[in-house]
């Protein structure tokens, strides 16, 4: 097997079957797919000849997903910090991308997302931004699998104009996204507020045809419940539902503000939510009920939202956030266990972006999409549990190697298929320009 | 000058005054105290003979202070998650201290703890466990700073049986530690409702007399409420007024559940709080209303708590949680900014100890307990803000340099008062102790 590969860590986290740690075991990746995973002494039978990486005191576990991100926002990390989510959108966030944004800004910020989340173990992520094709170009260079979403509004920016032109131009990304590899697409309506009843008649026409995904922010806020009611008297639920965009593979994101009935419905059309804890909590926009939607049997998964509002990429810290957050505001400690919150960054994360035949978990025949963290420092000793550890006790930080489809693109600080120094070079051009605007 | 040292970063935060950050400063330290704070080039005039430390793309300021923890503790890391605060200590925690506790667990524990804290840039914590002088030692070889508390709790463990007893080995651990650097010490009564009226009399005469300050777990949650009223008909803060507890220096912990007249009281009897968000969310303990008792002029701290309820001792993430937490509790993303989350775990700190004549800013006098923080790895840039980077992008990872009195004790992964192999040795020996009993 000249294409394959031995990973030899001290613990497996394969996700699926869940609840289990596999202690000395090897992961076989050939081909870019996992082929085996067996006890060491029986790998060293079958598979002596294939060259190994020795990971002592490191966890081998699935690439996580980050369900939701602006990728081409991180260079807009820490512009603007400590404002409430309305007024840092429309008098901060708006204003300069109306000024900046283009391709090139896109892309670097792009790049730049990329490289930070595989650097923390991330390898896929779902976007949602402006030139969406330049954000696939730059996703697709360095390797990380990607779901990039188009985004439509009804207001004019400098990729699109109209609503009807937002939805024109995402079918020309779609075409030309058909023959990307690790590349899915879809629609990602705004808001329900920012859109007409035509446009997401439209969306939802042209998703059911062409079985894309819809990715919305939906009860992001308080905010935005009153704005939405304002402009069409009722909840946003209670529109997208009247105009039936349950039918469609509707990717619910953020979800603060939810009556039980609310969630009924989501248990009842099979709608996951995507948690981005972090976010939530710097805007202040509120607390998605994470532990009652799993207990309805609600799919649920993670995100790290835009470095502007978070302000990083790892979806470690998210993990913990996520577990803490849901202790504290259901006054429980037992809500969102470490193996719970680490479901929801892998597997959750897979069924969220319908990849869970592909990606999140470590199962004979499914993509090779795996990271391996390392343990061993004083930081993390002593181990009793390597899933608390990676939950509670762990940050992006130790994450040493991180393969997409078997290939190595991050190991210990050095990315495989880039120079980072033209990254750092291009990071480097866009704040003088951002920063000469504060 | 040949004791002195020039640091040269591309920032420096000193605190005091507040918001302000100087760019391109030499911050110079001689005999372990800060001499000066001056422009670059005014340095290199000044002290062109003095050997410079180049840290380019750093940001230098105080120590981070870690105002509560239980550095033995760190032994239990990740032993037990998930689990309610009665329900941890008294079916996982209690009976595993029953059964290991003695002067080799706490060395251990807070050697690591020590080590962890100094390689996260932490040159001052609070601790109270049993065995202080244990604790003391093991910190003193470190050469971290710390106010060490004794603890005093009805109840009979390894180290003491009465609360008599308690006070009597708290004594002899006052006198041994008079003669120790860096070091102060204090009663650490355990919480209101494991200590009798008497206990607390005695607390208050030795601590009056001494001038020592009090250390006490105070309003954690609404299990010691309900449990402190079943003892005593009233709440813990009105016994330790009848108790005339607040003319002593004490320091209080925790402090989730507060009514309004009980912060105008800590506002009129100057009395600190320490936070610790991390713990009081992994344990449901509740929110300490922190933005609210920075408004009413009450001086607030942060701690970790202990690793095992945390489960790390990185005040960079807990700066990152008090604020995000704080913005999600109070529905106003404006609450505890990063500059506020900042000045919590310096200035705050030293207050909350008061240790603010000696450390917590980078003032001309100030002993040079000093960090340099490294901003320029790519998933720390773009820097418009580097308060804004420290708070919300910024782990204990990017520590690079830290420094007590002037003493390096800490770069890049390695310690230099002690070996990091002898620690890993006894860490190890205690996980497979204590692992045995899982």
């Amino acid at each position: 097997m000249s294409n394959a590969l031995r990973l030899q860590p001290s613990w497996v986290i394969p996700i699926r079957p869940e609840n289990t740690i596999h202690l000395d075991f090897d992961l076989i990746i050939c081909d870019g797919v996992i082929v085996d995973l067996l006890p060491r002494q029986a790998a060293n039978d079958r598979y002596g000849d294939v060259s190994a990486i020795d990971l002592t005191g490191e966890v081998v576990l699935p690439g996580l997903i980050n369900c939701h991100g602006h990728a081409a926002m991180t260079l807009l990390r820490g512009y603007a910090d400590d404002h409430s989510l309305m007024a840092w959108l429309e008098d901060h966030i708006w204003p300069v991308e109306a000024k900046l944004v283009s391709p090139s800004f896109v892309h670097a910020g792009a790049w730049l997302a990329a490289a930070e989340s595989l650097s923390r173990g991330t390898t896929c992520c779902a976007d949602s931004y402006f030139f969406p094709q330049a954000t696939a170009e730059a996703m697709g260079m360095t390797g990380i699998r990607s779901q990039i979403t188009t985004p439509v509004i009804q207001f004019p920016n400098a990729w699109a104009s109209t609503e009807e032109d937002h939805i024109a131009q995402s079918l020309v990304f779609f075409d030309w996204a058909a023959t990307q590899p690790r590349l899915t697409v879809g629609f990602a309506p705004h808001a329900a507020y920012s859109l007409s009843d035509q446009g997401f008649k439209r969306i939802r026409q042209l998703a059911l045809a062409n079985d894309l995904p819809v990715h919305l922010h939906l009860h992001e806020s308080n905010d935005e419940m009153i704005r939405h009611a304002a402009l069409y008297q009722c909840r946003p639920i209670d529109r997208m539902r009247r105009l039936e965009m349950f039918d469609t593979r509707l990717q619910t994101v953020h979800m603060t503000q939810l009556l039980d009935e609310e969630i009924s419905w989501l248990k009842l059309t099979k709608t996951p939510v995507v948690h981005c804890p972090e976010s939530n909590m710097k805007l202040a926009s509120g607390i998605c009920p994470i532990d009652q939607l799993r207990a309805e049997g609600v799919d649920v998964a993670l995100g790290t939202d835009g470095a502007a509002s978070n302000n990083d990429l790892d979806l470690f810290q998210e993990m913990r956030t996520a577990a803490l957050l849901a202790k504290v505001a259901t006054g429980a400690p037992e809500a969102l266990s470490a193996e719970q919150a680490l479901y929801m960054a892998t597997m959750g994360g897979a069924q969220y972006l319908g990849l869970d035949h592909l990606i999140g978990s470590l199962e004979i025949g499914k993509q090779a999409d795996v990271i391996s963290v390392r343990l061993s420092d004083i930081q993390t000793q002593p181990v009793y549990h390597p899933v608390s550890q990676l939950v509670y006790a762990v940050t992006g930080h130790n994450v040493t190697h991180t393969f997409v489809e078997g290939e190595l693109l991050y190991h210990n600080g050095d990315f495989n298929r880039f120079d980072v120094g033209e990254l750092r070079s291009q990071v480097s051009q866009w704040q003088a320009r951002i920063g000469a605007l504060i």
